[in-house]
């Protein structure tokens, strides 16, 4: 049993933060689709919580912590008020909300794949739902609003890597017994600075051999 | 445990009466998308059992009322055929179907709030798992057929509104401990002519302030 | 518990022969999509594994089988690696894979149905958890590349047929207790066999009455 990683209170707050964020960025896709309040409001509570849903649906742990932690449930609505009301000025610190988002991620990376190993799944299956869990709730977003998830799509920046990277790092510290506090704060800090230096760089991984010359860029005419 | 609220038989015919007229709009949508016969039955079917689904994975009711309950299963069958062969007579009686929906919205908003309170959940969260079972057939529905969930869209008639409603006064029942078979059918009436009542004055939410004037209206250009 | 149906390390290659060809097709939809080298391994694990994911979190089988053996999470990622550096030559033997593709959804649909069994389902709900097994995978990979499932499609081969002839003959040799390596054997061919004559003969499903005439063939236009 090793998932309380940091101080409870600490953690909790943590997660909070990351929900929060998570939230923003989907009711700053709902009111860009045009969608009502009660739109903004799904598609926040779903992009903050989906990821976790997932993994707890799939690990057994049910109800998930998002319906028995009403602070978790009740964060996204905030969210959805505030872009609701002042969307413009979120929208203008676009880059603010994009480094709390990659808080997020390098947060629920660790934090799921911990989750994961908790539930005696093995350590690359902790990793692949860790990863599930940080870029899960973002694609839910964009199934929902009817659009590519943008975690697929090649001309965005780099946002399945650092996650991967961070929950590779908790692995092996579990593989080799050294995951505490420290190492996994690590692990999180290394997701989130490589996530903001892929967006400052917009780093970006290939397409497939050949593709490029021959594929169209637009893809909504695929 | 609460949760026979109704006569057994009672419940389950609402049920079932419920099922049918979700999977009856499954079908519609399905005729529209130039689906062929099994795509049909497949989108009635989720459209159908899709939000008791969702809710019973959630809560960890598996294997889910709609693989143990042979009628559950069987009636949005008889839904895809009926409108396979008779879908311009269904057509138009859409209003008629219409009304059946809002009936289905309001029974499913009550029963999926009870059914997560007797698994556990906390009020905050029953009910929004009841609206969950409500809404949720209709949204993977449209998220099938590829098209933006007719639920977050702003120019379609209030829909969560009633069911929200609905699960509301469930858990406000419960807290005050006053759930009964009156309170509750006074619950799904309530759902059932807040729908009808939107539907017939065109009630739709609003969108986020400043957006009315600068939107495009044609969200597909989005 | 009728679950071994064949010799455990036979049955164990047929799976990760029938996730390997499932995941080719996930990643040459991602190819064609644009997607880059994370996007295609998304899209091949969904495709290989979602199908059984499915079954699994409705069956109460977690963690599901494909969290808890490597080979089937390391499987579909041989498969995108090939996609990406070979698609041109992976493309022009399409009607290989779709031959390996048949296969996979004779195999799928009948070990669905009996592991579905095995958890305690009845006859109906384990034939359709298996047409589930065996068609959720490929709808899971046209939902997240936002494509109208080909599944629903009517200007497609007969795709759920075949299985669905499979599984209902696994329920048949159940209920009349005769399942056994030969039976469930009979069920796999026949299934593949009827999707190999779908494919070289074009069998479609019709589409609803008075359709045929009035619809636009052009769905995106709808």
């Amino acid at each position: 049993m090793i998932q309380q990683l940091f101080n409870p209170s600490v953690q909790h707050t943590l997660d909070l933060v990351g929900i929060f964020v998570f939230a923003i960025s989907g009711a700053l896709l709902a009111v860009r689709k045009n969608f009502d309040v009660f739109g903004i409001a799904v598609l926040a509570e779903v992009t903050a919580l989906g990821g976790g849903l997932l993994r707890d649906v799939v690990i057994g742990a049910v109800p998930p912590a998002a319906f028995t932690d009403l602070g978790y449930f009740v964060t996204p609505l905030f969210a959805a008020l505030l872009v609701f009301f002042l969307h413009p000025e979120v929208e203008r610190i676009q880059a603010g909300v994009n480094v709390f988002d990659a808080a997020g991620l390098g947060l629920f990376c660790v934090t799921g794949t911990v989750k994961a190993y908790d539930y005696g799944l093995g350590l690359t299956a902790s990793a692949a739902l860790g990863l599930a869990t940080a870029v899960g709730g973002g694609v839910l977003r964009d199934v929902l609003a009817n659009e590519v998830p943008s975690l697929l799509r090649w001309d965005r920046d780099l946002y399945a890597v650092p996650a991967i990277v961070g929950s590779a790092l908790v692995v092996l510290c579990i593989r080799y017994d050294v995951l505490n506090p420290f190492t996994s704060g690590f692990a999180v800090v290394t997701a989130f600075v490589l996530r903001l230096l892929a967006m400052r760089f917009h780093w970006r991984a290939p397409r497939a051999w050949h593709r490029r010359s021959t594929a169209r860029e637009d893809e909504s005419a695929g």
